[in-house]
């Protein structure tokens, strides 16, 4: 079994003064040191990028971070565009699972504020189909398809949508790391300006630079990775049987749970890729979590919310929390540095060491990290690591 | 053990008519129906491509490629250069070993040609280092310096790297597959117009567009992967410790043959990456095959030469043929499709169905594919599967 014996983040937000190689480096000199590894014992490392190709011209970057890292192994990067880093996870595994590599450093980068929006915004729609990157649909645009089509099949509100803004920052204020540390109240969500109808400006995830590192081995040590699935499906909108829902989640997420021995009500936190406030609805439900058209009332409710949000009937409903991190929406979105932070989270909550964030008695997370419009879906269930010796 | 059962190749070369979606299909359609085996029993998809992101604007090629070729299961993308095709096969070996999945497909896919020169030269330099790349840098030079290294260390002399080419195309010749059927002379590569001294536009591997696919599974049957491995070096020539050797060839070769139990004596036919002919030279030296400075005279002789290529000494000389397809030289470089054709090649030399360039009684095969000017190396040896009811 697949431990994460080290874990890290760098802050996320806009880090005009530091380089990627900094990044990376901080990322993971801090997982190493948490994982108490020398990194001369390491050997392979993973990274995953998704946007240095085309916005810094600049590839090949294993052997790049690599040589800032002082980490003579081999390397290489795994793409997938905003799941990335679940992907790279994923890989390395697969990797130590079958004997190839011991220990592993798996690195998650990205530096997007360097660059001007519409190269940021044209580069992301690399990961859309030609019919929507080719006929000027953007992200935004094409997840408000999806909160517009669940608003009329569900009943679905803004102040809904609105309220996990308002959850997940109240999250970000609570992590160091986090862009976000401003509180919001769901009026404040609403207010701000629509950037494509029914999603505003702060539905959306923010721009971010940052990085994430965790250190795998087999070990009894550290958290295990009890599950680790990838399901794909078509790039495009149109293509899709339905617009209130991701197959690829559904069908990782069953695998997931099936490999792992447990079901939703067994999860007691996650990091979910809520990209836009509709995503992690979606996700809620097609984790199982919630019956279709159920999710949003019951985030709004508090029922996914740390306690102290100031929601009343928070600690009455609560029912498993999800993005105690800030998620995408609080704590930022360096695309594929996300896979791997959602990884840190739950490592931190798993191990009782979350401190402010931490969620009472956890002992089964779940990771959700999306490429897309939902073409690539990654899901890890990762479990408390307990010592054999004084169980059973 | 995982066995390479199912191996094609599309056509290489200036395919303007072809986009990479109909390569690709070419390409896995011909694997899945080499390998006899429906697509709904593939259960993942690797894909190796370098230049999408930056060229075309196209990422998150994993579900791209999938939805086009009707696979709905685990897809992404593996980037490392000019050595994303080997990595790729390096990580599915891994995927399938650890029991995740039980039958993949691994693609490699490139379209250059339809962009300007330039373009694609700015792309290809996001596999130097910083420095490299922003002082205007080119591969040609790059490899122009560790040619010129060779020269001065070891009096390697403009004829012996112009035979290369020579040997390549005749290759190439025989081979319906390659970008190239034009046999030519030392004097006519000596003649061409020099691209970075001492290199001539005839030791240059061309721009190409084409797709590999291999699909791989735990089987007796197909050809057998004894060994996949990997070594990372220094992104820039600048921070090397010699400009003769690739140290990251010597150290994947040492840990391939230590996992195969075979030394570079045994390897009967070799694909390698001689993406200018100098490459090849230092390949043969860094493989093992020859002492250092003594590959370049040995080539010249035909010593790596298929049989009938005109030079009269060949038959008594030959030690091993190298670049049977006819090489990146003479086959063509669509660049993360290389690593994957090598393995077609090996696949067909190590069945016996090459045909005209069929090495007699090939039983064990190596290929190496090379990242940027080296800084990553990619080293797989195959053996021919004996069914083992018949042997011991």
């Amino acid at each position: 079994m697949v431990s994460i014996i080290g874990a890290s983040t760098t802050k996320f937000g806009e880090l005009w003064g530091t380089s990627p190689r900094q990044l990376a480096r901080e990322a993971v000199e801090g997982a190493l040191a948490d994982a108490g590894i020398d990194q001369k014992k390491v050997d392979a490392l993973f990274v995953a990028n998704m946007l240095a190709g085309p916005l810094a011209g600049q590839q090949h970057l294993g052997p790049f971070f690599a040589e800032e890292l002082g980490l003579h192994v081999p390397a290489f990067t795994i793409e997938g565009a905003c799941a990335s880093g679940g992907l790279a996870v994923h890989a390395a595994v697969n990797a130590i699972t079958s004997g190839q590599y011991e220990i592993m450093v798996v690195l998650g980068v990205e530096k997007m504020t360097d660059h001007k929006p519409e190269d940021v915004a044209t580069a992301l729609m690399g990961a859309g189909s030609d019919e929507e990157r080719l006929s000027g649909a953007t992200f935004p645009g094409l997840y408000a398809l999806l909160a517009r089509s669940h608003m009329e099949k569900f009943g679905t509100t803004q102040e809904e949508l609105a309220s996990i803004a308002v959850k997940n920052h109240f999250h970000a204020s609570l992590n160091t790391n986090a862009q976000f540390h401003n509180t919001l109240t769901v009026e404040d969500v609403m207010k701000s300006s629509k950037v494509a109808d029914p999603i505003t400006l702060l539905e959306c995830s923010p721009i971010s630079d940052g990085a994430a590192a965790v250190v795998l081995t087999k070990s009894r040590k550290g958290v295990r990775i009890v599950a680790s699935e990838v399901a794909t499906d078509t790039l495009g909108l149109a293509q899709r049987k339905s617009l209130t829902q991701l197959l690829a989640t559904q069908e990782a997420a069953s695998h997931a749970y099936k490999k792992a021995g447990v079901g939703p009500n067994d999860i007691d936190v996650a990091e979910v890729h809520d990209c836009f406030t509709i995503a992690e609805i979606l996700a809620m439900e097609d984790l199982g979590f919630y019956k279709k058209g159920k999710a949003a009332r019951a985030i709004a409710r508090g029922e996914t919310s740390l306690p102290d949000s100031g929601n009343p009937r928070d600690s009455r409903n609560r029912r498993l929390v999800v993005n105690p991190s800030g998620g995408l929406k609080g704590c930022g979105h360096p695309v594929a540095a996300t896979g791997i932070k959602q990884m840190v989270e739950l490592v931190h909550q798993l191990r009782g060491t979350a401190g402010k964030r931490q969620v009472a008695g956890a002992r089964v997370g779940l990771a959700q990290n999306v490429g897309g419009s939902g073409a690539t879906a990654v899901v890890h269930i990762l479990k408390k690591n307990y010592d054999l010796r004084f169980t059973n």
